[in-house]
């Protein structure tokens, strides 16, 4: 194979090409909380072209009124809720399209998820601040395992990044399932966030954890699996193009930093894609090695930034 | 393969062949609470005809003292601490004697972990009682983990279950191992305990946490692999031979319910291995099973139960 397969170009060119511009957010707009060169100018002017932006994250973190509220304070005053894509959003209508006999789950997460959750009728439990057993047998002893009384309504549990993550939480996610009547959707698998050079630990690590407990004798990891809801599940392509009445999928281009999530996203969701060299890949030389770990995170175009909006000189 | 190519037997049977017994504890001697059938008698016959006794648990919840006074209570009342091998112990020895450079190392699991490192020399911090980040911003903020002091003395990360695990341990351990200096070294990946028919997470839980955000794109899971001192690492039966100078492998048996835990330790070892139809396996007939997966889970003898000195009848 080349390297070199795919097309240098720049945000004015596609531009030209294609009128739904799907963005990914870390890396590509923003990192951490700078803005990456001049992104919002670039939204800005795709947004004058009559261009139209959806924000595609997997982070569950924020609802969809909290990310509203960042991107215009970060100066993109027109952001509306309904081009936002955060993966809490996306796991909630996920549930409520293909599960709509599910009216409650429980929650290993975020209280966004809860919040996302209830604007689309799903009744919730669990959560970031529910209690532990946090008392002087720890918080969760074999005599609270055992007697846990599980709620016979709970249809399902939802995994997402939980920065108070137990081992309670982490036990009584396993209880719902491994009873048998709970289905394992999470929100995204992601294994980290880079937060200033250090991996700071993402939803996959919780996933995990909870699946592990869940294999029969621990050796056969093929039993249970969760629906991963967010990139590379092209449902959220599927979602978009469903909520804003878009037929025409040649129209549409997923812009992203991450061959494994971002690219493929585009590619199972059969729309072109766009790798960035703002986030996990700096340099055209590392696309080759991604490449080779799976033919499908190739992109067909790369520009250096999303935020130049004419710059498409690359240096290899 | 024929499914009946072990040996059917009894305790009595062994005791003429063997001189060292090995023993798993759960399933083999006690089932959570409960005696199994008269295991504490069978132990202190197999005594007083001057057999040695070595009780092996991937458990490391307890210290090897814990252990002898439980053994104790149940009756075998000359139970002494040196017959105990809890892979808290196993592991604090595995580091003293494979790593004597390491001073230091953190801990994520109970305090009986810190304790065996103690008794072994070795410095410790973390473990179940560990401050958390429990405050106005959750357990562990981004602000938090980017700011988190390593201490550069840590040198491995030693991770078992904990009961009190928390998204700040779970970052702190990774932390300590992605920033290069920390070994990571694991008591077991047990992926839960059976209490009263419900899987309550185990060791293995916390160990795929950690590993799933160490591993670069979350998608290549082979990067980082613990090092996993319990069964069935036959560390613990070479551990065994030169604390209490044995020399003959030929007069060791390894006892124990769990194919793919005891039966294949006593493979990886070396040493003649007996199957107990009083935990995982309850029947010949699914003994078959577990060696269609992994040919080294088949034991050379069964016994219907290691309570039971005489009884060789087993029903199929």
């Amino acid at each position: 194979m080349e390297p070199n397969t795919f097309q240098l170009t720049s945000i004015r060119n596609l531009a030209e090409k294609y009128d739904y511009f799907c963005l990914d957010c870390d890396g590509v707009i923003w990192s951490g909380n700078r803005i990456i060169d001049q992104s919002i100018d670039v939204i800005n002017w795709l947004h004058s072209q009559g261009k139209k932006i959806y924000f595609i994250t997997n982070s569950s973190g924020k609802t969809r009124e909290d990310y509203r509220i960042r991107i215009q304070k970060m100066g993109y005053s027109e952001c509306v809720e309904e081009q936002i894509y955060g993966s809490a959003y996306t796991t909630a209508k996920y549930i409520k399209e293909k599960y709509p006999e599910i009216t409650k789950v429980r929650v290993v997460g975020m209280n966004s998820i809860r919040k996302e959750l209830s604007a689309q009728g799903i009744d919730s439990e669990g959560g970031e601040d529910e209690l532990t057993f946090d008392n002087s047998t720890g918080y969760m002893s074999m005599d609270d395992f055992e007697k846990y009384p599980l709620d016979p309504a709970v249809k399902a549990v939802v995994v997402g990044l939980d920065t108070k993550y137990t081992y309670a939480k982490l036990s009584v996610a396993s209880l719902y399932i491994q009873t048998g009547g709970a289905k394992f959707i999470a929100t995204n698998d992601d294994a980290f966030d880079v937060v200033n050079g250090r991996k700071m630990p993402g939803a996959g690590a919780m996933v995990q954890s909870i699946q592990f407990t869940l294999d029969q004798s621990g050796k056969d990891r093929n039993i249970y699996k969760p629906e991963i809801i967010g990139k590379p599940n092209p449902y959220v392509i599927e979602l978009i193009m469903r909520d804003n009445n878009i037929t025409d999928k040649t129209k549409m281009i997923m812009i992203g930093d991450r061959p494994d999530t971002d690219i493929l996203l585009g590619f199972n969701a059969g729309i072109d894609r766009c790798l960035t060299l703002t986030g996990v890949v700096d340099s055209l030389g590392s696309i080759q090695s991604w490449v080779e770990k799976n033919e499908n995170f190739r992109p067909i175009y790369v520009v250096k930034s999303f935020g130049k909006l004419d710059d498409s000189e690359i240096s290899q």
